[in-house]
Formats: C-alpha cells, structure tokens, sequence
C-alpha cells in the first residue's frame, strides 16, 4: 500500500523557530513517519508539500497513492484548482483520503462534503479528550477511552459537515466544548477520514495514541483489492434484465 | 395531539423530602405541564404511573395516545412485561416515543433498541452543556447553543445504542465527558426521540430551555396524518406487477 | 412559503412538436402548477428559466425563496457557475432544494454531493415502480405503494451519491433495474431532496402521485421559522464555558 | 476465525424428497461448505443445528463463536429463549452475526432489530437481480452487477427494520418488486448482515456469487483484534478528567 503524506509547509518557514523544536523536519515529515513505524512493512510512505512542482501531486504521483494524508492550513487558496480535481477524481476511484485538523477548510475536503465546513476555534492551551463512540470500529483499534492530548486548539461545533457515515471519535475541551473530531463518509468508491486533533502550535502528532488513530485510519481507508481505480462513470442504454421468459416462468403453484 | 407523560413516581416517596423541593406534584406532572403550556391547543396531556393498574397504560389510553413520554430509574423491572409489549406495539405503529434520562434503561427503550443501552454516569454535580449538532432539526428550534444547566448527574460515552438516525445534540460536562444526549430513531411507523438531560437530584425539567426541547420533541414525534396505527404486516402472495404488456411496451426507438 | 420551480427550458423549443403535446408551457410551468394546486394558500409559486437574466435567479429572488424546485437537462454546463454559487450559499443558509430526474448532473446538484451523481439510463418507455421505504415519512404522506408510472425513462445503480440521511422511494422497471428513486440529505442549515422521476419524453409531471410527492418535498423542505438564512460561519476564539467554579461546585457525596 | 452455522433442519425432513435434490447433506451444510471453501485456512467452520441440545448453541461453543450464520424458518418459535439471550449477549460482545433469508422473522433478529422485521413475500419462481449500491463495500468484493438468480422466492418492500448503518444491496424481481436485501448493523460490538437471497425452495446456496457474499459476510462480520468479548457496561462514578489544572493552564496569548 502507498500512502502520500501532504503538508503545505508553511509554518515550518514562517513560524521556523517554533516549527524546530517541534516538528524540525516539518510536520507532514513526522506524520509520514508515525504511519510508517507503525503499520512496517505493510506500507510505503512518501511526502508531498505545496511548494514542489503541481503541489507534488502529478498525475503519476497519484496514480500510485492508494491512500492520501492531507494537513493544509494558511496556504488553502494557494493549490492549484487543477490539482484539486485529480485528486478528487482519484478519490472517487477508490483512493483513500485523511484529512487533518485544519484541513477542514481545505479545497478537496470542501469539494468533497458541499458545505462550508465551518467550526468554532480557540487557541488557547486546551486539554482535548477524545472518546471513542464506535467500539468495534478499525480506526478505534488499540486506542484508549478517552484519549488525552494536554494542549491542543480548541475545535468546537457547530462543525458544518453533512452528518457522518460512521461518528467514531467525539472530542470535549476544557472550555467545555465538544467536537465531532473522528468522522468517516464515502464519496464515490473512496473513503474519507476526517480527525481533528493537530494543531501546528502543539507537538500532537508525537503523540503516541493521534499515531495510532492515523495508521489505522490509513489502513481502513485503502481501496478495496479490485476498486480497479475506475471513477463511476455512466451506463447508456443498456438491455433490458427482465425478459418475457423470465415472466413466463412464475407460476403460482408453488406455497410456502 | 394526545400527549401521555409516564412516570415510574417512587422517587416522590422514596427521597420524599428532596422531592418536595423541586417537584412537589411529581416529575411526571412538571414534565406534563412544561408541554402543555408550551403547546398550548395543540395538545391535550395526561399523566400516567407505575402504581396505577396496568401503570396507567391501558388499550385505552395507548389507543388515544399520539405521543408516550417515559421518565423511569429505580423501577424499570417493576414495569410489567404486558404492558411494554403493548407500548412496543403502539410504537411501530406510529405512536411517538420520548424516553428520558435513566429511561435508557428501560423496558421498552432496551427492546426498539436492541442493545444494552449502556453508559459511564457521576453524580457530583457537573454542568452540563448541551450542544446542538443540526441546527435545522425542528427538535433544536429557538434552543441556545449550548444549553447550559448548572447541576446534573454526567451520562458519558461509551453509550450502547444503535447508530442514531439523526444525533441532534451532544453534551459535555465539568468533568471532561460527553454524551450524545439528543438522538433520534425510526422503529416500524413510530418515531423514537431519547434525550438524557433530567436526573431527579435537580430540578432539570424546570428548566426553560429543556422544557422547550420536550416540546419540541413531542411535536416532531406525533405520527403521520394518516399513520392509521397499524402495526406493519406480512403481506403474502401479493400478485406480480410487472406484466408481459409491460415488457412488450418497450422499445428500443427512443434515444435520450 | 415561496417556492421558486427552475427548468432549463430547452426541450420546450428543441423538441417543440413533441413538447407542445405534453407540456404546452413548459415543463416548469406543469411542475408550479401541480404544486400549487396541491398546497393552495400555503405557497406562492414562481418560475425562473435558463434564458433569463442570472437564469432568473437574481439575489433578490433567491432571497425571497424557500424552496427551490430545479429541473435541467441539457443545458448544464450552460449555467453560469456566479448563479450556482449563489444558489450553493442560500442552500447553505436555510432554503430548501428539490432536484429532479436528470438535475442529478446539474452544477448545484454535483456541488452539494461531491461525487459524479453517475447512473445507468436507457430510453425505451419502461415501466417505473416506485416503492415507499419509509412509510412514517411526511414525503410519503398520501402516496399509493408503489406508484406505478406506465412510460418512463430507465435510471438504475450504481448511483453514484453519498449515503442518503433518509432513503424514502426504491424504483423498479421493467427491464429489471433498481434505483434510489427518493432521497433526502441536509447540507449546512438545508435541506435536499432528490426525486428522480420526470424524463421530458413522458407526461410524468401530471401524474397525480407524482405531484403529491413534490408537494411533500416541498413542505418537507421548507426552512425552519428561525433559520435566519444565515451561512454557518466560523466562530473565533469564543470564551471558555467552563470555569473554576464549575469545577469546584462538583463534589463526591451525591449517590444515586 | 472460528464460524459456526446455524440451521434449524426441519425441511431436511419434512420436505425430505425435495430437500435430498438439492441440499443432501442440509442446507447449513451447503452453506458451511460454501465459506469453508472460499476462505480456507482463515476459517474453522462447524455447523449447529435445532434439534441438538441448547440447539448446538452452548455457552462452549458460542464462547469460541467469532461469527454466526443463522438460518431458520418454520421452528422460530421452538427456539429457546435462554439460547437466544445467550446468543444475543454474544453479538452485543463482539461476535458477528449473518441472518439469512426467512432468518428475518428469528427471535434473534427482532431482539436485534427492534422491530417486526415484516415484508412482502411470493414463492412462484421469480427471477431475483442483486444490486450492488455499496461499489466499495468489502462484502460486494468480487461480486458482479447485479447478481443473478434464476429461481427465488419474492421477498419485497416495506421491510420493516430500522435504517440499515450501510445498505449494500437492492434487489428486485420479476413480478416488479424490490427489496434491502443486503443490510448492516452495528449492535454493542457486534456487526450483523442480513442477506435475504435463500429460500429451500430452490438452490440458491449452490450459487457461487451468493457463496461470495457469505464469505464476504463472514470476513467483514469478524470482531476486531482486541473486542475482547466483554458486553459493554455500565462505569460508575469514574473521576472527573478535568482538573483546575487543566483550566488554569489555558491562556489567552496565543492567537492563530
């Protein structure tokens, strides 16, 4: 399975000397690498960032992604719309899709749900919980009840978004807000995960529990083994299934 | 709109002093009266209770029922398995149901649901804080975002119910947890809405803006104009509806 | 209530000969009617064409609308992505919108969805079954199981839309097909309904059943009384809602 | 993983001649054999059958059960309550359920399901065609579009069980109606699939698409690594999570 890691990389220049104490090779550095010491050799992990040429998301690039990790934040206006639609076009093919935090308000998350993805935000040194609300669900896997992340940006509802397939995580704030922060749809015959926690103020992806959420976020979110990587596309006229044999052959003798 | 509010009044002599206090007539008749006044015209509410025969809930009375609220806690096994069928039955009929509060653990809301219901509960005086996650749901209309009681017993995830059609609210309380304490279902024909807020410890159903919330609830669970209460059956050897005229009229001529 | 019925009003001059016998003014102009006579004093009920001025979908009729009724075939890609964006926010806001057989393609439609809306068609005069799921829902008020419609074009799976929140009508057709006939989603403060039949080739929109299910849609779709019409908005840095006090009012000695 | 299915073996000898055609050896058999053979060395598959004591269904066996297949039809209720209790505290732990065909009306599913679980039935050998609307879905893996099956009893529309979590497959028949015919659940920790193609009247366990779905069925209804096996349950005045601490270490300084 190939998953790409894609982060903007912007606050690792604008905020360089926070960014460097935690997260001194970028962010979407050490998210690429929590997935990868976690799931081995089950997956190959690369990265993306705004900055490279087509966003480093070519079409060939693409093409090879099974599963795409999204964090976007102050450059969401800046990617490309072109590049947006092929990512769009690979997710309705099978391709999985994370996004991150910020992401929520991300051009491909935004075209994928048709609402606005608003939210509620503070930033002020919340503790967030994370509770799990779906037991049995894969992303869960392993994960405690309630996660505990001291130090986190207040995400806060009303969170904008069509109503979830599958609600797995719901977050509280010491402010006392709550947050529907783990949350899956299927958009064609792709999934989309969405969790919140990852603000680039705090070193929450070092956190070995967010880790967890992600590998198995990754992993629950690769194409079926024939998706065939195929976007739904329309059928014309095609015969009809019915025909006057099989009419022909109900009979009304036969009684439960 | 017929309206009977159900309650299991022990706590009124059990804790009779404490009772007293808040609810001198009984949880049943505050709950009652904060629809009736509410609603005015559009309804016409009674009160029902474990202690009378068949704990108030005939035929009769069901039969003349459009909508049951169930606030229940120390005396669910006392309820007589008869009677829940009968409540059951009226329900996929297309009778509404509102349970409330320690109602999660009642009879009739363990049988539509089919789980154990289950959750985390501290009765330490948290706040509680009740979000609302739909803002076009008729059951939020005119509710503040968030609702906030000042004095409640905590109901926390994990809470085993089935994946709720709709999840109108989440709550949040002092001591970090949520619940999803607005949630809504279909069984058969019968509307089901369960919303947690209302330990007895508090005077919780005087509040104005909980009170708005049963009334809201009760208005959306009153069944279809012409629901016609009957419980949805086997229906056996219906005739087939396609036809031989049916496949011979297709033709292959008409091009889109 | 103000309902707005949109048609594309293409097929009224391309095919004119054939038009001129099933819908003489219009296929906009049948739809508004139906709706109208159906639910009398409770709407007024305009139209708005493709060749008008912004499609006739200026901010000042927009903002006079609750419900919007679109119906568009070839002329999609036509309409100009300003109109569509307005119609998306207002969505967004609060008016309900119904979207109609071939309107599964329409810019607004993919837009609210996020995925292709792909099916399968053909053309050749099938008959169409339209079998009610969820009997309780007010969209299905009134409406014979199924609806039998004698001439109408083929839409099957794989329709290729998000998990409907409600999925109220499932058609059959002669030639064997399914499809998702009736579904309902909300998006921000919004409600949509997609019902699928009503091809230009076939005199559907005076079916009686069919015009008693648009009317459902649109009561169903109508804004809340406090919608407001505001587009859910980013909230930044609220104050916490919990303090010390809070806190510090929770104490261990209240059992239950 | 360990599968046990479960047949109530009565037309095995009631309609001995019949049955000896088509199902020798018992219908669990043919559907046992059919898992066996397409998931090899990932399952251990044994069979349990009415008349045995506890219907096969001990605490014994039912403790190494990861995943239950269910057939039944005449001898629903000479099921034992206590057997389905177990059975049902079982699923609410974890264990994977698959209901089939007449299964719909078994005690286990009602407790499961809330509702009557009624439908529309007709036996004159009509043609059934599967549609997959779930494209993604690991139980439509390897499926074609639809399945065909030439010979099944008429199972149609209004089915009364609550909203599927994810409705995978729509059938319809020759006589024109429809039918949910592949629904998932989430109850407690458990998943449960019904599957409603099988009816002994005709062969449709020798069908190798409708052996795929079962083998689907069966992988995806696995509980998860670590379930654990316990029934959710009550938690009793656990500690707050949040502390003065937690709020105190909020600041207002760091703004986005």
């Amino acid at each position: 399975m190939k998953v790409t890691v894609w982060g903007e990389n912007i606050h690792e220049t604008r905020d360089a000397e926070h960014m460097a104490s935690i997260y001194p090779d970028g962010m979407h550095t050490t998210i690429a690498n929590g997935i990868a010491s976690l799931l081995g050799d089950e997956v190959e992990v690369g990265t993306a960032t705004l900055q490279e040429p087509e966003h480093g998301l070519t079409a060939e690039v693409l093409d090879a992604t099974d599963v795409l990790v999204w964090w976007g934040h102050l450059g969401h206006r800046d990617v490309d719309d072109a590049v947006v639609d092929r990512v769009h076009e690979r997710v309705l093919a099978g391709m999985g899709l994370l996004v991150l935090h910020s992401g929520h308000f991300s051009k491909i998350f935004k075209k994928l749900m048709g609402t606005t993805c608003s939210l509620e935000w503070r930033e002020v040194n919340d503790t967030e919980l994370v509770w799990t609300v779906r037991p049995d669900h894969p992303i869960a896997e392993g994960v405690p009840h309630p996660i505990r992340i001291e130090g986190q940006e207040m995400y806060g509802e009303y969170f904008d978004i069509p109503q979830p397939d599958e609600l797995i995580f719901i977050s509280s704030f010491t402010g006392g807000e709550v947050f529907r922060s783990g949350c899956t749809w299927r958009r064609g015959k792709g999934k989309v995960f969405y969790f919140s926690p990852g603000d680039q103020a705090y070193p929450v992806y070092h956190h070995p529990d967010v880790q967890r959420v992600l590998a198995n976020g990754v992993r629950w979110a690769a194409p079926s083994p024939s998706a065939g990587f195929a976007v739904p596309a329309v059928v014309r006229q095609p015969p009809p299934r019915f025909t006057v044999a099989d009419l022909e052959r109900m009979h009304p003798g036969m009684q439960e």
